[in-house]
């Protein structure tokens, strides 16, 4: 028998996943044997609680991994016998490895949104960047930004309490760097002195039509990075766009953490190239995003 | 996403299982994507009594199907939300659906050996039959024959009240066809009389050298058929064949009972032939019994 991945989905409201087609279209063209299940709570009458179990359950039945997203990436925690640094620090885990009898905890999100930053913008200048929304996307995102080199983030979000708790739990790692949470009254003058602007709050997807803060704040200056990829074109981006800005869809976040994992699971090369025009096809967007 | 296929072995001492490259090698002839894993409760470092709790979690996390082996055909049944006939009659499962939220247990090694009949042997007679083995093979052979038109089954087994046991619980269920079970005195006359021959033990298996049955007792007139397939060529099949007997080897049940596992499962239809080829190129046997 030669290798096989079998691989799967732990979350809610997961139906319409694209994670699953990724991972399996690009095994497809790596030759790989590959399959990708959705394990839906919501189909299972189970909650997040019941996450830890799941994930033994996918052991011993013989899983080689899962992805884990909300409302799980914090429940799955009991059932790990090993957590990397990444995902300690951030509190969070969306790639579980079954590896040796050992069951690892893993953080591809932020990875996903770094090296999507690195394809889609180009080495673009990170010094200040004003992210909005301070949830588990936004958390990954900041922890990438810190990695990639901003020297001063300022993280707005409704609640300023979780945007204060998302900087003391990183700005420690990364001592002389200017990491804060900023108020209302604060986000014009952040945004008029940054290099980037991040959305991390739903703002912008489908269900939530709009725009995460006032399009009279954007300046030509910034590259505009969204986390949302349902629409792929956000009102935030094509109004940035509109602008001058660089953009970066949030379809380069979703491909980036498929990759990382896909990686991580296999031990082989993706083709991010590949990857990015399969994910565009599957959102019906390959012409628009190719403008 | 089209259609895919995740299946699994629970039981025990199966990491040499051949079930796994026969299934996903026919898939594959056929372009339909299929996984199938092994659940080895040795490895999990659990019992036969573990896999109700095995049945119930490969549904949660997705699994289509199971295929279940010794020592767990019985202990299944608390997973069970239905039982097919056949496998209530039998008293042992083989195969499980997951179907539209049921768990349905179901049994093909009575068909895999019926169609092995078929296949290997091309509408052999089957009136009066000797059945040595009365174990969950053995009750699967027997009940097979009795479907296939036997009017007298011999059975035979050391514990006569094994062959006692498989006699009354498939006995009422053939009315006016006789199924006894036999002494060791009753043996010469039983095989002297009977058309075919069929073993059910485990003796002739790698590890269990020798014949069922003193060679003295084979005559041409018989067909001799073995549900023992490693080696493939056993010395009872060498002895019969050397004698003129048609012969039946025991990877025609192998690949039978996967093969009707296989269109359960996917609705597909299996090509037997292709599946025979395959099973005999895996067990390294195809020049052997290309003769």
């Amino acid at each position: 028998m030669t290798a096989s991945y079998l691989v799967g989905l732990i979350g809610s409201g997961i139906q319409t996943s694209l994670t699953p087609a990724l991972h399996e279209g690009e095994a497809d063209a790596l030759g790989l044997r590959y399959l990708y299940r959705l394990i839906d709570i919501d189909r299972l009458g189970k909650t997040a609680t019941d996450a830890a179990a799941l994930v033994r359950a996918a052991r011993d039945v013989g899983y080689d991994a899962l992805n884990i997203t909300h409302p799980c990436k914090q429940t799955v925690f009991d059932a790990l016998d090993e957590l990397s640094p990444d995902a300690e620090l951030l509190g969070a885990v969306n790639t579980v490895l079954f590896r040796d009898g050992r069951t690892i905890g893993l953080n591809t999100d932020h990875s996903g949104f770094a090296s999507g930053l690195r394809d889609g913008l180009r080495a673009p200048v990170v010094d200040r960047v004003v992210l909005l929304g301070s949830g588990g996307a936004g958390s990954a995102i900041a922890y990438a930004l810190l990695n990639a080199g901003t020297t001063r983030l300022s993280v707005y979000d409704p609640v300023i309490e979780r945007a204060d708790a998302v900087c003391r739990a990183l700005g420690p790692a990364f001592p002389g760097v200017r990491v804060v949470a900023i108020t209302p009254d604060e986000l014009a003058a952040a945004i008029a002195a940054a290099d980037g602007l991040v959305n991390a709050t739903p703002i912008g997807m489908t269900g939530h039509p709009g725009m995460p803060i006032s399009a009279t704040l954007l300046h030509s200056r910034l590259w505009v990075a969204d986390a949302v990829y349902r629409p792929l074109r956000t009102e935030l981006i094509e109004t940035a766009d509109a602008l001058g800005c660089a953009v970066l869809d949030g379809g380069r976040m979703a491909v980036g953490q498929a990759a990382d994992a896909f990686r991580l699971i296999t031990g082989a090369e993706p083709d991010p190239v590949r990857m990015r025009a399969h994910f565009l096809q599957l959102t019906g967007a390959l012409s628009a995003a190719s403008r």
